[in-house]
């Protein structure tokens, strides 16, 4: 270990000579409010959420009116229906996230939570104690909504968030940052608590990817290409989210009805988020009996099928797989279905193809159960029910800041604990160490 | 989210028409142990420990003597006398580290572990289950006791561990190894599941820290040098360890008996670990009755003071700091010593030079210990002890694999659950979400 300052040194200045980036001084005075963050009351916090939410309902026409200009720059640039249909606020919608935000303040404070404690034979007393990452850096696509969101579980949880979206919604950031800002003030808390990165530039985010010393934890989230970009790029720790190629594994032994209900609310109850169902496993001493219920099923409710040779001998009108059927996040009203020859097979693929997401089997096997559970590497491994249940309001953790597909620090759908590390507090009469 | 397979295709193949590699090699074949050791019992985890350790001891004269080699080259390369002593492996040691991975065996296993469960409204029950992380990659210098010790943490918590030591160690390591992967083939385990990269060129160093998917977790254990060279390249999720800045504020309200004695301790009783003191902050109003006593004791220690220019005036024989000393790792018996007024400056100082490691306060003042322990941003904060006590043993955690000064996943000493993750098991009855 050298005696040189490094990396550590100045986080405070700029580097010499040059004008100071935006993504820098705006790090720089999120890293200074995220002291102060870290030390506010719950009560105060929740205040300032409150009233973050009365003014996003107050300034709910200026909103409107910046996500107008977003909306006709996308229409110009002849961005898709579903693309606008995310990126438009109403009236209504935005009512919506003030009621997230208010939900927000009901949370509970995880800051401050002893986590455990205990005495040591020399009398230190050591407990470890719930504390903010410090600053949150988010970088998100297209929908304005995490603009606000994304802000209010940082700030409950003692974070400073420094936020970059999409040049699609610029204008719309742009306005409910602004709104949240203001709320912050006339709260008494510090503005760069939560701050817009305005510019756009690819190399704005590349920047925020390696500020390490301001930048506590980088959270992607979107798609797959700008996750990996992230991960690709980035100096400062990430947390992965979201892409999810999951699976439903159905049994020998399953009960079929529970099986085909299952099957068609984890694909169609809403193809296009990160737990819906892409490929579906058919236990071969149940594909004569499930097989052609399902296709008819999946067809009546407009799902393409594209499924192994096998599959195909019970679903005709089945398109025929390819090998990257196997890998793929459709994020559509397409679903991939393979036969397998019990659940060494279909272990065996999940882990090959899978993302480790969500999986599920259905079954009334107790012992085949307990297998698929224990052998699963996944963030949530289900038995008997859908997985559209990752969520964190399904989990009952209230909102989520996204859900995490690695294995550090956070696995599946993050709440408000997940935005925090830990401190070990030790207190001592004197004690030396022999 | 695209639906491309992108780099979560074929784990397990290289690379087309080019010779695989030893890194990508071994991952991939630690990738497929790890799949086993999570299933295993703690009965044969421990078991095979057990083996590791009577193996390590039986094949002493063979490790010796390839330590042996390791030690010649290293003295024809003219390398210091405190390296050559870590180098330096005796029937003495090679004891002490099989009784390190016996000691091992006795910790409670962290896997399967339910850290908590609950039952939603609908019915579905989650819990939430320790799982290992996989394959955890080390990076590290010199000590080849490295080599065991990470092995035996790795190897009790789940894990496959793929260890990259120091050229100076290889040979040494080589020997480890091989009698750590005898004891695992005779107990029934992988030998994969503890693997040594043998070629020390930096290029293989690289490649882990870019295998993605292979594995899951770097941890590198060395100088500051080593850990920015991780932190910097690798896109594997990284745990960053050991650098550390401490410091002692002598409040005042301090017992200067207590204060004396914390600072002899954490300063001179191993000066090359990273939880050693390197800056005490004095209290104005403590100065005079503090920085004399302190300095004479300090002096018949055997250590160099470099004092700011009110310290100098107290401690005559100190030498002027300058700015880098209060960013300065010393990992020697060199202190850096300034005068503050008060809390508050202290804790800025802190915030601002150090590594957010340890940190101490002495005082007797109840409010200011609070401010003290709630406002230092540090893995460990301490009231009236000396730093060296961030350390596993001492915290009571058994060994430790490194003491993480990152915020994501853990912070501060590392035991084995912190080589865990989680995953969230639900249990249902045919649940589907509405």
């Amino acid at each position: 270990m050298s005696t040189q300052p490094m990396e550590r040194a100045p986080a405070g200045a700029p580097p010499a000579q040059e004008p100071e980036s935006e993504v820098r001084r705006k790090a720089r005075l999120a890293k200074a409010a995220a002291r102060r963050l870290a030390l506010l009351s719950t009560e105060r916090k929740d205040a300032a959420l409150r009233a973050i939410a009365a003014e996003l309902e107050a300034k709910a026409d200026e909103i409107i009116a910046a996500n107008g200009k977003d909306l006709e720059n996308a229409r110009q640039k002849g961005v898709s229906a579903a693309l606008l249909d995310r990126l438009a606020l109403t009236r209504e919608r935005i009512q919506g996230i003030a009621a997230g935000v208010r939900e927000v303040a009901e949370l509970p404070d995880p800051v401050g939570e002893t986590v455990r404690a205990w005495r040591r034979p020399n009398g230190l007393e050591i407990s470890q104690v719930r504390v903010p990452l410090g600053v949150v850096g988010i970088i998100y696509e297209a929908r304005p909504n995490v603009t606000a969101d994304a802000a209010a579980l940082c700030l409950k949880s003692g974070n400073a968030a420094l936020l970059r979206g999409s040049s699609e919604a610029l204008e719309s950031n742009k306005a409910i940052a602004a709104a949240i800002q203001d709320a912050l003030e006339q709260s008494g808390l510090p503005r760069e608590a939560v701050q817009l990165i305005e510019d756009t530039d690819r190399s704005a985010a590349q920047e925020m990817m390696r500020l390490n010393g301001l930048i506590d934890v980088l959270i992607p989230r979107g798609g797959a290409g700008l996750i990996q970009a992230v991960v690709q790029n980035a100096t400062v720790p990430v947390i992965e989210t979201g892409v999810g190629n999951c699976h439903i594994y159905v049994h020998a032994d399953a009960d079929l009805d529970k099986a085909e209900a299952i099957v068609i609310n984890a694909k169609t109850r809403r193809c296009s988020v990160c737990n819906a169902v892409e490929t579906l496993l058919v236990d071969a001493k149940v594909a004569e009996a499930f097989l052609p219920r399902i296709g008819r099923a999946l067809e009546e409710a407009g799902v393409e099928i594209r499924g192994c040779e096998r599959t195909r001998r019970w679903i005709p009108q089945a398109k025929p797989a390819v090998e990257e059927d196997w890998y793929a996040e459709y994020l559509a009203l397409i679903l991939a279905v393979k036969v397998v020859d019990g659940i060494d097979e279909a272990i065996d693929h999940i882990e090959r193809y899978g993302s480790h997401h969500s999986d599920a089997i259905v079954t009334e096997n107790y012992s085949v159960a307990r297998r698929f559970t224990r052998e699963v590497d996944s963030a949530a491994v289900y038995v008997n029910a859908s997985t559209y249940f990752t969520d964190g309001n399904q989990f009952g953790f209230g909102a989520e800041i996204g859900i995490s597909t690695q294995k550090l620090h956070a696995r599946g759908p993050m709440g408000l604990p997940e935005l925090t590390s830990t401190k070990y507090v030790i207190h001592g009469d004197g004690q030396i160490r022999v």
